[in-house]
């Protein structure tokens, strides 16, 4: 059983994840999955998260003399190469075992292995303040416009890493198994009753 | 507690819907709405289905000499008529009890009330084979290649009822708070799992 999770910035995706995985009994992936990537690589771990958290820096190679130029740009190669390393790590957690992966792209990256896709968003509203409550460190004391800037920024970041790496729209339903709206949910009760979903049948 | 379902034609989600209003011992609706229609106004039965599955035959008013005339148009009028006694119908049924209410665009007209909205579609081959295995007698004997056609055509209908009516696009996420994949999906299953997170806590 191999469960993804895309998920908006303050939906509680992350939340909901760890307690479906705990209720399943399985595997919990998210930062691990980097700290993996970064033994494995000879990147240091922090400049992965940056790069693997937003696109690429130049989407196309430059265009010149009326053709495409294929320059070899290192902040292009540099993310591609850290994308694929990752992906490489997802599918040897996957074959490992059960598992339940945040983000990535793992749904497309174990398309082959037909993981069960979840999608957490929620209201603007809602998001603000689940960002509120869970007081992180960088969102801390932040005014309700900061809050909302950095969530959209957030959101951008990811839509655009995800639909660079997959060629996909994040978030369309036909991607996903099950799009979960937190904005009035019970995160606990929501991994609950996805649990009882996909627990395998005694 | 009133449970509202938006379904793409074939994905299984009237039968979802019948499973979860029995799981949850509550009201369930669909062409008895249209029954109880049928009762209060003039119209036939019959013909309200037809207007009711689709857009009113013109959309706007005539365009005329630069300015727009607001004709009355009596395919428009009834029409939009018919939608405003269903709406009535569909807000008496839900002060009357708990209820599980299907199509009709019952998310928007019973939005005020705060539904429960899930939206159920599936790929375009789970529709087939759902279709397939139905046997309706709309689609007995179709070609896979025809009833493919007639897929599109009823999700056509029900995306232009629903957008004409509401503003919203169907389907979106953000309108809803719970959309299912029941491509691979047992809908038995599928209906448990949604009926124990939405029972009450006892």
């Amino acid at each position: 059983m191999i469960i993804t999770i895309g998920r908006e910035f303050g939906s509680g995706g992350r939340e909901f994840g760890r307690r479906l995985a705990e209720e399943l009994g399985i595997a919990y992936y998210d930062r691990e999955i980097l700290a993996e990537i970064a033994k494995k690589t000879a990147y240091s771990q922090e400049y992965i998260e940056e790069v693997s958290q937003g696109r690429p820096v130049a989407l196309f190679p430059i265009h010149y003399g009326g053709s495409f130029l294929s320059v070899a740009d290192p902040n292009i190669t540099q993310a591609a190469d850290i994308f694929q390393e990752q992906s490489n790590v997802l599918k040897e957690l996957a074959d490992k075992s059960d598992c339940l992966i945040i983000g990535r792209a793992a749904d497309y990256v174990l398309r082959d292995r037909h993981p069960f896709r979840i999608f957490i968003y929620s209201s603007l509203e809602a998001k603000v303040r689940r960002c509120k409550e869970r007081e992180d460190e960088r969102e801390k004391g932040l005014s309700d416009k900061a809050l909302i800037k950095r969530i959209k920024q957030v959101d951008k970041k990811r839509r655009q890493y995800y639909e660079f790496y997959t060629g996909n729209v994040w978030g369309d339903r036909n991607h996903y198994d099950l799009l979960i709206n937190t904005s009035n949910g019970d995160l606990k009760a929501l991994a609950k009753a996805v649990a009882a979903l996909l627990k395998p049948k005694k």
